[in-house]
């Protein structure tokens, strides 16, 4: 499985936002930023055949524009991206059976997610994952324990200029 | 300190080269897509102080390359990137008092010294590692061992898409 790991943009700040944080959504600004990504993502990736979102808005929203540039992916919303336990999402993952999955998700739970996968264990390493960011990871899900390698780990700046 | 580890680009085949291996050099594709790459790389990173290769021709080519983008790097080469052992160039890079640095080498050594150099043990996680690709680390090497970030990783294609 070809697994790409993107970060939701830039939304509301927390410190501002009245409401539910799970409603917090893009800024006009982190929209149009996340688009630019997902159109650079379409030059190093042209097929996603899975484009799963955390339920929060901005990682819905994320998803969706993703969904612009891959209009043939399935779309669903997963509960397991939503918080940062390694072993459901691992689980979640390991019963797909698509050649290419995106997830629109969270810090800190996307990085950490990335390295206990690398490495086999918690804490692996530490990877800077900002907003809109993709991580590209090869993922064998077969036996016990998966085996993966990281591909490529794109920040927006770079996907943007694309 | 930024650290940049760029792999030499395609070379000659090491199969149907007959002279030393330490003198195989790029090929002319080579050569004209590590250029490609090195002006991407240039859209990332504005300056680089010191650009260290390995002796191995194929290095030093891809250094010059890069000392083509960043004209005003001072250039090294260093024995220590000729090999794969990580304490000599660790050892060799926490002295150093640069802001930038790119490392022009090889592979399997790359990929290993930034998995050590970011887990902290030997045979960290598994890297992917093109020619021409970059790997981009923040490292703070004061201390008894140093701590490192992933910043990016990009292969080629990406590079020269920028």
């Amino acid at each position: 499985m070809l697994l790409l790991l993107m970060r939701h943009g830039v939304a509301e700040e927390r410190e501002t936002w009245t409401e539910d944080d799970d409603l917090r959504p893009l800024t006009k600004d982190g929209e149009k930023k996340t688009r630019e990504a997902a159109r650079g993502l379409r030059v190093l990736v042209e097929r996603i055949d899975l484009i799963a979102a955390s339920p929060l808005v901005r990682a819905q929203q994320t998803a969706a524009i993703a969904g612009e540039v891959y209009p043939q992916a399935r779309r669903e919303t997963w509960e397991e991206l939503a918080g940062a336990a390694f072993s459901p999402l691992a689980a979640r993952l390991k019963e797909q059976k698509f050649a290419t999955v995106l997830l629109a998700g969270h810090e800190p739970g996307f990085s950490m997610f990335a390295a206990e996968l690398l490495t086999g264990k918690a804490g692996g390493f530490a990877l800077e994952f900002k907003k809109a960011a993709v991580c590209a990871l090869q993922v064998e899900w077969g036996g016990r324990a998966p085996r993966a390698a990281l591909l490529w780990h794109a920040p927006p700046k770079l996907l943007r200029a694309l």
